[in-house]
This record gives structure tokens, sequence and C-alpha cells, in this order.
């Protein structure tokens, strides 16, 4: 098989380089890392559900399950996707070891050597260390403030030799690019892949996490469009809604297309925990999520103003972004005369850190964007870091003023 | 890629539709699970674990973690392997969601469709699914009492038109064949190994379940024989020795393999889950781990006594087995006349049932063996399953001398 190294834990190997280089330093305050808030999981939660497991269930944690995962937990989540407006019925549902293991079961499941994805560019960096590993070719549409740029992708779809076996898009908050797709775009879309058989792949793993409660509509699968003619399969994920130390995600699609992911998971892991599935059973079927959720989309709310009002009050006019309604990240724009992976150095001397753009990049090249990640950050952090990473690029703009 | 479904949890395709049918029966006494017993499982020790766990490490159990494993975990295993005499300084651990997991990861990194493997005959059917999932052909090599069958390993390996890129086996308490190599039949393995550049895969999912203390030696691991030239990947589990609901496994091999398997890791599941990984190792490096195993070995070593004491009171003579030294199984021969799936089709229909011979040949056709799994039996039940197995054997018996 082909194996190619991109991306250990989010970073460029790269910067990786540069980091481990550093690591010793201490004190440094990270944008970098896409993970949940380590002082925000519902602990005491999990503690409560786990001393009230009555002894049958919790000897059933340790004991494997069926493939397809914890019937009780499909049950609730199934309960969960109706009132998201999914149709149940025509659906099948499979629970995986983190919604990456969905990503690379589908991948498994469509794609051959040399076989040809359409991704965003940006794109989730997991997602295309999962395609290259399987030895795709991946081709970037670039997407905008509204979602997947169409001009663009009509192109490539009249342009590619190939067609290509599947189109994978983040709708709701995206990793890196923080953005929301419209409505209008949603509907699009769909109007482009109608009749293709190019399957679209909607990973939904922010969806959940709008900081307000009146932009919760916007949130709505792809996959509850009714009248295109285009095979969705969705991911969900339960790392940012519990904790990625549960490995837990889904994927919903139709039956023919489960029914060989089933087989390729069977091959893969087997099962998935059955203790991890109970525990998150419990989570939703006890009624401990939704407050949760609320709870997180305060809280990340609160992140996102502090970096926001930083953000505006320090960084130079020449730095843009769009504006994210929820999830992790906001991407920076920088001006054309300064590259990310320069400001990162400089960064890393100062003691900050972030994601730079080429990381999300399938063809790895463009440099002109950084992802600041908020979701793991004390509050108490951010305006310090937004402080520093202004003065190196402030240093940059000076610089390159000088050069021309 | 390829996708071939041979069986699902353990069983043969066409056994399950059988079963299914009969699911609505109850009472149904299954020598068929390969699981641990669900009554076993060390649910007040994990409780007592989780109750003590410092808040910090809680909250740890609920974020990523790096892709190669827990770092306390892997080193509480290192000290594990020392203690079996592995040398941990040339060879790198890598901690796999259950050891299946690790079987693909190796499947993936040296395997392309149409590559051959060679596996034992009979083979762990789980392994099977993975060689097929991803398209390998695998020739089977017979074992006899002692082990691999060099005799006839040698010539295949004269004989086949392509080398095999592995050989997987089982080596301790096999499954299903229950046997386990004799010190003489490993040096000869490896021996006719040494410098054909074939990679051995060496199973030890059953190698702590000796039932007398004084056999512990025999399972010495081959990675720790010195003086061959043959590279050796030896994957563990905590399946058999903790629970398979934690999926929890590891393959050990040299930093060039591993380097690889990290990165097929990545694109797998990113990481296993932390949560389990935490538990597993406070498991060990609380001390609870060999008190649990000495347990362990009683209760197996109880059941399979009394399923012996049965076998041979009831069983015809024609029906012979190699009696094991450890783990789960049980691998009865049946006279030439009968086949292993007739006889599943009856006992079904009188309540008890096993795993038919066949769904452990590479080929699936040999069908004069069947594999009794004693580990998830209630004691009070063995005696009654041997009964009614005996009853139809004998009258498959006589039916196949009336018609000689």
């Amino acid at each position: 098989m082909y194996v190619f190294s991109r991306a250990v834990n989010s970073l460029h190997s790269e910067d990786i380089k540069l980091l481990m280089k550093q690591s010793s330093k201490k004190g440094l305050i990270s944008f970098a890392a896409g993970m949940p808030n380590n002082d925000l999981f519902p602990v005491r939660e999990i503690d409560e559900i786990f001393a009230n497991l009555d002894h049958e269930t919790k000897k059933r944690c340790f004991q494997y399950g069926p493939t397809s995962g914890y019937p009780p937990l499909i049950k609730s989540l199934e309960t969960m996707m109706k009132a998201k407006g999914m149709a149940m019925n025509s659906n099948k549902l499979l629970i995986t070891t983190g919604s990456l293991q969905a990503i690379s079961i589908i991948t498994q499941e469509f794609i051959n050597e040399g076989d040809l994805i359409f991704a965003e560019c940006p794109c989730f960096v997991g997602a295309l260390s999962v395609f290259e590993t399987y030895g795709a070719e991946i081709k970037g549409i670039p997407i905008d403030a509204e979602g997947i740029d169409i001009a663009a992708l009509t192109m490539e779809l009249q342009r590619c030799k190939k067609r290509p076996k599947f189109l994978y898009i983040t709708p709701n908050f995206h990793n890196p690019a923080g953005i929301i797709y419209s409505e209008k775009r949603r509907k699009q879309l769909l109007e482009i892949l109608s009749g293709t058989g190019i399957i679209l792949i909607e990973d939904d793993a922010y969806g959940d996490l709008y900081f307000e409660e009146k932009d919760a509509y916007l949130t709505k699968p792809l996959k509850t469009y009714k009248g295109y003619d285009v095979d969705i399969i969705y991911t969900g994920s339960f790392s940012k809604i519990l904790g990625p130390g549960f490995r837990l995600g889904y994927m919903i699609s139709s039956e023919e297309i489960f029914e060989k992911a089933e087989t390729i998971k069977q091959a893969l892991d087997a099962c998935t925990s059955n203790f991890m599935q109970i525990l998150a059973n419990e989570f939703i079927s006890g009624g401990y999520l939704q407050p949760y959720l609320c709870l997180l989309r305060k809280e990340y709310a609160q992140r996102y103003d502090l970096l926001a009002a930083s953000l505006e009050k320090y960084l130079p006019a020449e730095v843009t972004w769009i504006p994210p309604k929820g999830g992790f990240y906001v991407w920076l724009e920088l001006p054309s005369s300064i590259k990310a992976t320069d400001l990162f150095a400089d960064c890393l001397a100062r003691g900050v850190v972030f994601v730079t753009g080429r990381t999300f990049d399938p063809e790895s090249t463009k440099d002109n964007r950084l992802r600041l990640s908020f979701s793991n950050m004390p509050k108490e952090a951010i305006e310090e870091g937004v402080v520093l990473l202004t003065s190196v690029i402030e240093n940059h703009l000076k610089n390159s003023t000088l050069l021309t």
C-alpha cells in the first residue's frame, strides 16, 4: 500500500521539528492544537455515570460488542439525528473509533491508489493524511466565506480527466477556515453534484458548537436536504462534545455503503470499545449532553470573543479574517508579502505558536494563512499571545516594506 | 480496495445464518464464542482504579494522546516484556486499538493486492478476515501437536512462485487448535525463515493463560530467541487478560517497521483511547494484573478440566483431540465420515453450538474439525453441552455406518 507521512497531530512536519527543538521552553502560548479544552471535560458527569452503572452493564463494558456498534448507543444517536431532520429509516448508522476512522473506512471503501478525491482547500489535515495514506490524488477546491467556490468546483469537474470518487467537506465551522456554508451555497452544491454519481462526505464534527442559539438552524446537515440525487455520507464525532479520549464517532450512509463499511471496520478493529460506547450512551440518554453543550457553547464563545477583541485591538489592518459563528478556529489571512512559515519560526522563538496555512493545503504550498485555535486556551493567555504574534507580524511587515 | 466478507464475530457466515434463525431459542449452550468469561472480568478492580484516579489524570482520559500510545502504558508494557526476555532497546512498541488493529496495520504496511501470506491451517479467523479484506493470497500451512509442519512449510517455500511477505502464527495456545509450539519446533521454524526476508508475525494473545505455573516457560516469545536472522513482529492483547471491551493491543517491531506502522495508525484512528489506556496502565502498574492472571489461569483450567472429563466420558473413541495446556479451546477431530457443518445444523436444533472447522481454514473447505470454546461457559452447562453434542455425533456415526 501507499504510505505517506504528512502531519502527526495536526502540525506540519517541519513545524513539528521546530517545535521539538523548542519544547524545553516553558510557558509557550499555543494557538496550535485543535483540541477541546482540558478544563471543560465533563469529568464529574462521567464519574456520576460510572458510579451509577449496574453490575451487569459494567460487565458488558469489558466484553466484545457488535461491529456496527453498541445497540443502545445506535438508538440514542438515531434519536439525536432524527431531531436534526435525518431520515433514519433509509439510512444506517455505524459506530466508529473516532470520526477519523469513519473517514478511513470510507476512503478504503471507495479509493484505489491513484483515484481522485475532491477536497476543500484548505482542508482538515487528518482527512488529507488519510487520503494520502491510501494513495489518492487530491484536488483542492477553494472555499470562501459562504462555502465551497461553486465556479471553481464546476470548472474542476469539467477539467478533470477522471471522475472524483467523492467530495469531502466540513460545512459547519470549518477546520481550519472557521466558516459555515450558507443555505444558498449548500443548495448550489447539491444541485451541481446531483446525478453525477460523486459521493458527498459531510464531516460534521463541529456542528453542535455554534456560539449563539439563534444560529443553530444554520447547521442543518446537507444529508437532510430533499430533492437531490446525491449519495451523502455524514460523519459525526464525540471528540468535540464529550472528549477525543473516548475515540468515538459515527457515519450515516445508505445501507449498501454501510454493509461494506461494516466489513472494513471488522478488519480494522473488530468493534469499537464497549466501555466507551456505554459511557457515551449514558451521557446522551441520561440527559447530560444537552446541558453540557450549552456550557461548551458559552465557554467557547467567551474565548472567541476575547480572541476577537485582541485581534481587533492589536493586529495591523493588513491581516484579515472572517468572524466564525462557532467551532474552534480563526483563520488569519496575511498580506502577500509575508509567509506564515517564516512567522512561525519567529513566533516560536517569542513563545507563541499556531498552525501554518500550508498544513491544510492539499498541495502543501499556500502559505499566506495561519490557523489560531482558541479552544484549548487559558482565557488569560489570549491577549498576551496576540500581542506576541502581532509584534512578529509587524516586524515582518516592516522588513518587507524595507525590501521593496 | 479489495473487500471480502468472511466471518463476523468468529463464526462462519453460513453458521451465523443458521444461528440467527434459531436465536429466539432460549437456553442455547454455546461452545462457539472465543471470548473471555463475563463473570470473570475485574469489575471491582477497575472500579477501584477509576475511583482513585486524581483529577488531572481523569482529565487526561478525555483528551487526545500520542499516536504511538500513552507513554506510561508504553513504559509499563516495556517492563512487562523485558521480564519475558524481550530486548526493548532495539525494539519499538506501538499501542493499538486491539491486537486485530495491529494485524490490520501490519497487513496494510506490507501487503498489496495479490501478495502472498503464509498462515497456519487452521488459523485465527480474524486474521484471515483482515488478510482477505486487503486482497492477499493466503496459503495455509498445516500444524500438528508441536506447531507448524516444517516439511510442509519447506515444500511450500520451494513451490511458491512469489515470496510470501510474511508468515502469521499463534505459537501459544493456538486459536482454534489449542496447541503450543515445542521448543524444538520454534527453533526449526526460525532456522528455516532465517535469511529469507520473510517476516514472522507472532500473535501472542493467549500466552499468559497457561493452566499450570510449571508450563509458564513454554510460552517464551520467539522474538526473544537469539542468533536467527528473522524480522519478527510480536503482537499482544489486553482482550484476554483484562477485557476485549477495552480494545487494547500492541505490536513490537523494529524501529523501521514501527515508523511506517505509526503513520498507518495515524490514518486509521489517530490514537487509541486515552481513557482505556490510562485504566489499563493503572491495572498493570498498580499491581492488579498478576493476581488477576493467577485467578484467570485457575478458573480457565477448571473449566477445561470439566470439559475434558465430559469429553472423555461421553465422546465416542473415534473423536480425538490434543489436550491444550492453556488458552480457550479444544479442537476436536471427527472421523472422516462426518462433516462438522452437518453436525452444526443438528446441534443447533438440539440447543448446543460450536464453530465449524472450515471457518478457520484459509480455503474454507476442511470440515472434519470443530472448535469448542470453554472460556465463556457456565461450569454447570459443560456436561450437558457435551451430552447433546455426543448424541448428535453418535447419530451421524450410526447413519454413516448404515450408508457404507
